[in-house]
């Protein structure tokens, strides 16, 4: 099927999702829960074919490892499933109408986007999660994933399209590429007219072509260059238990540091117990000249590290002046994720808070609280980067807009 | 100044914008009105270029109109500037906060989107707006005018940049482009990491060029092929009011109808109203096989002209089958501006609000509502036809965007 024709369908679909109530949506969403755990056979089948050609072309370990179903995994990708049950349904928020001196009543009415693209990588469980916020928030879904999952993706989408079809979901609301060519990724970029927003998923080379390819709306995603810096009146314990955190805890993901400021008044005293902490757990340290002394097996950073997104046991430090001088840093450098000072003083937090453009911004706590189910969101479909729409962890009112409703008795202007 | 360093300084002017309060952009708005007045000759006087290079290559009447500028002009666009004081400042408004389990206070604070970029047709009042609704939401903002306009614009910006400045305004904060080459035009729609967001006003051809070109993320604005669809119940009456007004009202904006939907149970009698009345006001008619029979000018509408907006007096006419083919044919060549019915049918009434997808679907009321002051929003900053952040009319909230601020006390994950 070509993408065109996709599109057609994917837009049908979506008119009819419009007067799709919540209670049909759950139901779809608890036949695709159950059909998952129905078909664990046939997925995982299809994950060994993937499996088997990612060790023939020598993929890491840790790819692999991301790629890798069992039965617990398929499991807990139909209880993701159940957990969407469970989270209240944005279209049925109204947002208040006003009733305008001539009488017309202007209604603003919570909608689903219409039709989301979504460009990811290799995660398999991804096409499940991103199925099933679509389907809660009324939107129909066009998929490409990355091909070192290929089979595992498509086998996922059809157990999934079959059981909500069957229970009465339109045809053409969940489709899924099987062509993996970047000429059909590049092609769905360009799709205006049927897809109205594109959210890409994945690493700062995906989201970049993205970004300069689409003419499709783009909601930008993931890519962290986060910072922490330790003010002069840090509390020491406090800041060493953050940084670990923020840097050791998961490196691989978006709210991870990437980068430690220290004020420099305190940089002799703290150093010391900052860079013992993060050697102990082999983190590699790239330090401005100021650090570097007190690093055991540091290296000189470059200029370009300063931008670097790691997702690895890799840091940059570096001893800044002041606070005006951390804001300033990270000013040019941040991605605009998630940003945070750790402080006792009062005015500075304050300022930090007020000046530091990001997603996030925080006050003496660890960066990786960016995320849907931390926020209290429940799942979330990526972390937006940018301005537009939503910014950080977006939930299913994300996958929402708005249409105004207006209600007359023949008034003309 | 090349556009790089534009950028720089305007995130500069950015980032002081955060913490500038309400009382301080209400003074910048109110000395930005009084400048206009002080300096009317100097605006006039580069006004007057404008008007000579205009009549030399030949300008169409209705442009030179829109282009030219008087006492009363100038002091309408004080006037709009007063009554941005007026309006509530959004980034006044919180969103909300919660306390998680762990005691992490999470509140979602409104903040300005930061840089924006505006392209802009031949207007020079726009000039005047734009600058007004970027100071009151805290932004800094980078226009780009026609070269139709050049002399006024720039005139009207360094007025009111001045004034600005001289009230405590960041410099960097309002800036506009002296070079109006397309290869400018083309830099700025890929100014990443120095705009934030790009709005485009003007025709078709505008935005569709931005939308193909630009990088930084754009909302797309206001082009309208506006249905009206007369449902078999209609009360002729209403109707034919409600036609006339979204047809011949103001044909040259984007609210204005240009394709009229017939019910047909009723165009043996209602036609030859209807067209009577459109006949009467020149409107030329571009109609179906069925309507031209009744129509005394009518030609034949080609596939093409269901898809135009003409912004005149012509009118597309399409009888159709039932209320089905009426939404199936708006989805079709809808831009999702803003559509209506006419029905005294309740269910019928739904089904429209409910399957047509646009940024405002009226029942019994003409189309050209569709405007920031009609729906109570105040001043707009244009009309956006997509899903993305802002839907309908923008006004000052629409220039806003969140950011998640954290209160923690040492929190790690």
């Amino acid at each position: 099927m070509n993408l065109t024709a996709m599109g057609k369908a994917a837009r049908a679909a979506s008119m009819r999702l419009n007067t799709f109530g919540t209670a049909q949506k759950d139901a779809v969403l608890a036949a695709m829960a159950d059909a998952l755990l129905a078909h664990t056979d046939e997925i995982l089948a299809a994950n060994a074919l993937d499996m088997a050609s990612a060790d023939e072309n020598g993929v890491a370990k840790a790819m692999m490892d991301r790629l890798r179903l069992d039965e617990g995994r398929v499991a807990s990708m139909a209880k993701g499933l159940r957990d969407v049950i469970a989270l209240s349904d944005p279209t049925a928020e109204g947002e208040g109408s006003v009733t305008r001196p001539n009488g017309l009543i202007i209604a603003k009415r919570r909608v689903p986007l219409g039709v989301i693209g979504i460009i990811f990588e290799a995660r398999p469980n991804v096409t499940a999660d991103a199925i099933g916020l679509c389907v809660k928030s009324g939107n129909a879904c066009i998929l490409r994933g990355g091909k070192e999952a290929i089979h595992s993706n498509l086998a996922i989408a059809k157990v999934m399209n079959d059981a909500a079809v069957a229970a009465g979901y339109p045809e053409g609301g969940i489709q899924i590429l099987s062509d993996t060519s970047r000429e059909t990724a590049a092609e769905m970029m360009r799709l205006n007219g049927y897809i109205d927003v594109l959210i890409p998923r994945g690493g700062a080379g995906l989201i970049q072509s993205v970004v300069k390819n689409a003419t499709v709306p783009v909601i930008e995603t993931g890519v962290g260059v986060c910072h922490t810096f330790i003010d002069a009146s840090a509390d020491f314990d406090m800041a060493l238990k953050i940084i670990i955190n923020a840097k050791c805890s998961r490196p691989s993901v978006c709210n991870a540091m990437e980068t430690l400021l220290i004020h420099k008044d305190i940089a002799d005293e703290f150093l010391p117990l900052a860079f013992g902490e993060l050697e102990k757990q082999n983190v590699e340290l790239r330090c401005c000249e100021a650090s570097l002394p007190y690093a055991k097996n540091g290296v000189a950073a470059s200029a370009q590290d300063y931008y670097t997104e790691y997702n690895d046991y890799v840091l940059n430090v570096r001893v800044v002046e002041d606070l005006a001088a951390a804001i300033s840093h990270i000013a040019e450098h941040s991605t605009r994720h998630s940003e945070a000072i750790v402080t006792k003083d009062y005015a500075n937090a304050q300022s930090f808070l007020n000046m530091v453009d990001a997603a996030a911004v925080y006050v003496n706590a660890s960066t990786r609280f960016t995320d849907g189910g931390e926020f209290g969101l429940g799942a979330e479909i990526g972390i937006s980067t940018q301005k537009l729409h939503a910014r950080g962890p977006m939930g299913l009112k994300e996958l929402t807009t708005y249409k105004y409703v207006v209600y007359g008795d023949g008034q003309i202007r």
